[in-house]
């Protein structure tokens, strides 16, 4: 299927890809070269795959997740599939970040070293207590075929922005725990009189902030989203509906080479939408 | 002008300004009440500022300016008005972030402490460097009357993106700040054994993060975006086509109370802006 400006997504999209695996090869890097490498012995080996981990999955493959549906080569396969595709990615990303976490309260623990103290640990659990909701409420309610078409209407807006939300707050989290990290580990020679150490982490901090940057770019572009499929309630018996759904979401809009008509009947459409979407407004106070 | 779901507006707009006003407070009790107060001395006086403006001017205000054309009862005003005042509520929160950095530069050059080592600084004097630029691109393209309509079309796309993750960027570079400051302040008794300071503090970092996602959720619904004035070019010399240009964002969507022709008209709009929003796209390449 044709997509509108597809240079410039793909460009945009390789730039995310290399952005985000060169994220996690210098967080490799930085354990492995700079640290003590990796282990699980509840020394700061076992440590080391927090950061690893974390890059790895609540980063880099949670971005992958985000812009999945947006993959124009992915627009022939089913709505289902790529909402399991979807969940998948993140399911797998909440594992690692799962994982990331017992890393860290095994080496607090060994070391005797307090848990959950500093803002990093506040902002960063709740986090991932967020993500394995919405991941739970996005399988039982989006991938599921039971729940009824205005539980999704109401949801969508939400399970959309939620995750964006999460997302940003997880990449906020990682430069927090950067932050805290250099400072403990960087005493002689200082994280203040710029060792090569520092300065390569701070450019690892600025790289996740560059993939969150695409990841945003190109999720937010209206004529990159996934085009409905007109008859695809015959088609998908679970995907049909939901997609429509989404026509009430911030982020949709027309193709390029749509017909008048066919616009209009978006119009029509978004008319119908908005009460289901007021609904979901009103439901969020 | 009615606004469709008002009362879950004015719920959520109540709620960002408490908890942007209590994040102002509670960083005004951190450095007066643990802290050492404020002064113009070199000392942690000065640097004490940081923090007060930073919250103030580049989160608060900044957040404010994003949400100020959804308030309902400015609908009546001008579209002139309105971008100037959001321009004067981002051109206040730019001087008092530069104020905020003279506070922390002066404060390390007294004490010899050197500049410019860590993601924090890093990060955010690329944020303030970014906003300025934001702020002049917005007068010059969007104020002034003289820019032309394509390139404003090609411009808000990216001037709506770049203002959205400017802002969840300093919100970020405050999180690394807030941890920054805890580490190397509370040593007696230390950050990890949870002093009264340290939960304080961490909890004003939760508020400074409720108040970013209060301000995304409100500027990322659709129905509460300010409606396009259908005879706004003949009104507004200034404030009228840019508007229907405006109709090329994602975040655009239209209103409850819109007739089916109006709703059509919106279709055709939106085919014809697509190509202008098509060439915004390649121009981020």
């Amino acid at each position: 299927m044709a997509m509108e400006g597809y240079r410039g997504f793909l460009g945009l999209l390789v730039s995310a890809l290399l952005v985000g695996f060169l994220s996690v090869i210098f967080t490799l890097i930085w354990v492995l070269h700079y640290r003590e490498g990796l282990g699980w012995d509840g020394t700061a080996l076992e440590f080391n795959w927090h950061p690893v981990l974390v890059v790895t999955g609540f980063v880099f493959i949670q971005g992958i997740a985000i812009i999945v549906y947006r993959l124009p080569w992915t627009w022939k396969c089913s709505k289902l599939l790529m909402k399991s595709i979807h969940a998948g990615l993140n399911a797998v990303a909440a594992i690692l970040a799962i994982i990331s976490l017992v890393a860290v309260f095994d080496f607090h623990n060994a070391r005797n070293i307090p848990n959950m103290y500093s803002l990093h640990s506040w902002v960063g659990l709740t986090a991932v207590i967020l993500y394995i909701l919405q991941l739970l409420l996005g399988f039982f309610v989006f991938l599921l075929p039971w729940a009824p078409l205005s539980l999704r209407a109401l949801l969508m807006p939400i399970h959309v922005y939620s995750g964006l939300l999460i997302f940003g707050t997880v990449i906020a989290t990682v430069l927090m725990g950067v932050t805290e990290k250099l400072i403990f580990a960087l005493k002689n020679p200082a994280y203040s009189t710029f060792p090569p150490e520092g300065v390569f982490t701070n450019t690892l901090g600025l790289l996740i902030l560059v993939f969150g940057a695409l990841i945003f770019w190109i999720v937010t572009r209206p004529q990159w989203k996934r085009p409905k499929e007109p008859n695809s309630v015959l088609l998908q018996p679970n995907g049909g509906a939901p997609e429509e759904m989404e026509g009430s979401m911030a982020m949709n809009f027309g193709n390029m080479d749509k017909s008048d008509s066919e616009l209009n009947s978006e119009a029509a459409a978004r008319k119908r939408n908005i009460t289901l979407d007021e609904a979901g407004q009103r439901s969020t106070m």
